[in-house]
């Protein structure tokens, strides 16, 4: 089948973060938006239910399926980082890719990809043993996932060592430095307030390949998924925004699992 | 490849029931002895680093990789019933077969078999809606697993009617009803105190698919495995003498796959 | 200070049932309307951090402070009954009432009651054993604390043995059967709809100490306390309605600590 | 009551971290040696009903209680450092001292102090925000409760700052550095491996209020109490050598309360 986009973007979120008798996020809007889930595997939300039914609803709206794994904080949301080793790294992220792959294998469906979640997710993007053991865990699984990791990230060459094919995540919302990292939460511009400079943003990056840090400079930035928020009802307008303009500009939306079917 | 012996049966036991810095069991002792280990999957015992390391004993031993799905309940071990939804034994089941899949097939092994541990096995005997949901979650995630069950019991009819195999279960050492199930805890007959006698049941059970019930009846019984245990030294002597019995009466030990392989 | 009403009646709900990131529950707006709080305590809602924030904003209503004790079961929110023993439960309820009482001691307030959550609630309703076992670990901790629980149950009944203040619950909107227990969730008329019939129901079992069963008997029903939720606005509603019919009907809302002291 | 020993010191051990249906510790053979207990409150180890039982073994031996307060890390057994905030240690630390006094108190006895366990003892150790959170907590719950903390710690400077009874704690087998701080068990040297020099340095300590550091140099260190082990039957044997070594120099094994009530 022809590609009708001269090119396509993965767009991303994280469903599936309710648990047990509490509800968190907007998953059925965001399932109508993005082309991959990244769905929690009991670790920092999700449970055996949850997870059920959440693959369920990613099956029914043909998204991929993508487990999101945490360090073991159900309390801290995943958001607090601990000093795990890469061993018990490498085993939590066979533990919860596994946990995923059972119902994903019930569902009459295939695991598409593993992203780290929260406080992992930032560990994993600058310390490459504990990047290493995660793509270890992923490979050792299944070659062909995919790991989803930040763009310029040590997650990113430790999945391309390992030998398996990275995703580099890239944030619309997001302002970067120089040598093409996020700018930290800690200073007052870490994140873009207008939904229009956020979109002209995403367009240069997956246009260009490019982006303005905040000392003006301009950074190689690889972005093969762009990652959207469900929590506030102005998140998902936001999201909805940002695939109208890309298909706008004759971008597809597609997951990488899609995108290589049609090459 | 010929079967050297007239008849096999196979000996499972539970093993990796370690937590965090807690050592439990005398798994390196059992995996000598037994074709199958029904490994815990961290709902009653067991974590990632201890799942991880028992699949590798287990390969390195070529004993038959099991799923040992429990009631969420670690401070319980397991053993207190719940009451719990089939939707929800469904979905707990596949979590918890899916996660130990992860550790087997990273390890380069498969999975080979599904036990409901504890209070769900318990459950699982009696309560057919119950034991339907857990050979419906095996069944759809690979549907040439071996369902684990108490001989004569709702979950083996249940493995049955979901086309899965069964592996119908029996004790050397735990006196029967005329009916077929367990003599109950609760009666000062229930278990049988002396090896000798233990040795004795099991070799009745296995050559002539019969056990004499505590009310001196003769009652016909499966037994495709029998289960030994490893807490303390009696148990694994035990465990030792019963696979001596067996094999001086040319009786192979094997697990189930084992067996189809040879035929 | 003399009582300005002819008569008091306790109106309490179940606060503080938020979790980690997740929100529950409608805590400011329950807090204007009743005068006790049952706070989770960790076990099926709550964490440290909930805890602490929920006694400081009973503390700032002046609404008298409970522990709302459960069983262990987050993913199931309290709701799943278990076979816990007596002596587990005597533990677990100590432990719980322990916890919520460091967050009281520290805001310079007292706890002043206690009441099972959930399946804990329903198994103690009916278990003389269960119930005997909660009736002695709030008697250990501190024998002035009230025990809330279901009118005409062996709840009632166990706090009466063990000497301690006993606040018998009454349900506006749930229907009675002729033996004064609650007609079971499981039939059509478990629960009365309409809000002008529910608050007749409560009017008179304040006044009149009786309640019109399901068979059209009247039951005698003591109601020391009535429970209101927070899920939903109209539940709110409800109870600003059923607050302001008690009220027009010179019956003060105070918990039993504020009217022992008015006394 | 005259002393009948010319001085005092307090020895402690880590108690009642069994979980479950897992074991842990020796107990018994430790509070026949030590004069405090710090007993594991449920986050790295301990249950309610391992709670219940090793205060009651603790009052029966005349042993004083206190809370061994941990991160949220089961399966880390607490000593994974987590990024916890101020607040979270403050609520977390009232928690677990709320819930083991639930025990004390059922028992008839009093909390004597509280210890941060693991890896919350270590961050506390250096990190004064952390320190000053612990001891505002345990001044908020009961400002006559002990706080055991490491000598020269931050942990001992803030529970002096929150006007708290502090008691320094100091260990006989590890070596120090010239600034008062223990070697990090990264070097090869930083524990002392032979009994009769690890005796010496605790009688060193104890008499004299100093320790030799790593570089020869002479320091300083207060030395209120000293921590002992029960893992391994050397563990305890050298326990014992210690008691035995101090009372033979006329030293007496007391918690602080003892000596206070003393003199």
């Amino acid at each position: 089948m022809k590609n009708p986009f001269a090119k396509t973007i993965d767009i991303n979120s994280d469903l599936g973060e309710s648990f047990g008798a509490w509800r968190m996020g907007n998953d059925a809007a965001l399932l109508a938006i993005v082309s991959s889930a990244n769905i929690a595997c009991g670790f920092h939300g999700g449970d055996p239910d949850i997870m059920r039914g959440t693959v369920a609803l990613a099956v029914e709206h043909d998204v991929a399926i993508g487990a999101h794994v945490s360090l073991p904080d159900l309390q801290g949301f995943g958001r607090r980082e601990m000093a795990v080793t890469p061993n018990e790294t490498y085993a939590l992220t066979l533990y919860q890719v596994g946990a995923l792959h059972g119902f994903a294998q019930a569902a009459g469906a295939r695991l598409h990809h593993v992203k780290p979640h929260g406080a992992l997710y930032n560990m994993a993007a600058r310390d490459a043993k504990l990047a290493a053991a995660i793509a270890r865990a992923v490979h050792d699984f299944d070659p062909s996932l995919y790991l989803f990791g930040l763009a310029n990230s040590a997650l990113i060459d430790a999945g391309r060592a390992a030998g398996i094919p990275v995703v580099a995540e890239a944030f619309a919302d997001r302002r970067y430095r120089s040598d093409g990292t996020l700018q930290s939460r800690r200073e007052p511009d870490a994140v873009i307030q207008e939904s229009d400079e956020a979109i002209a943003q995403a367009m240069a990056m997956v246009r260009e390949g490019q982006v303005r840090a905040v000392d003006g400079s301009i950074v190689g930035l690889q972005a093969d998924t762009l990652c959207v928020h469900g929590d506030g009802a102005h998140a998902v307008d936001f999201a909805r925004q940002l695939r109208a303009a890309l298909q706008a500009a004759d971008i597809g939306i597609a997951s990488p699992h899609q995108t290589e079917k049609r090459t």
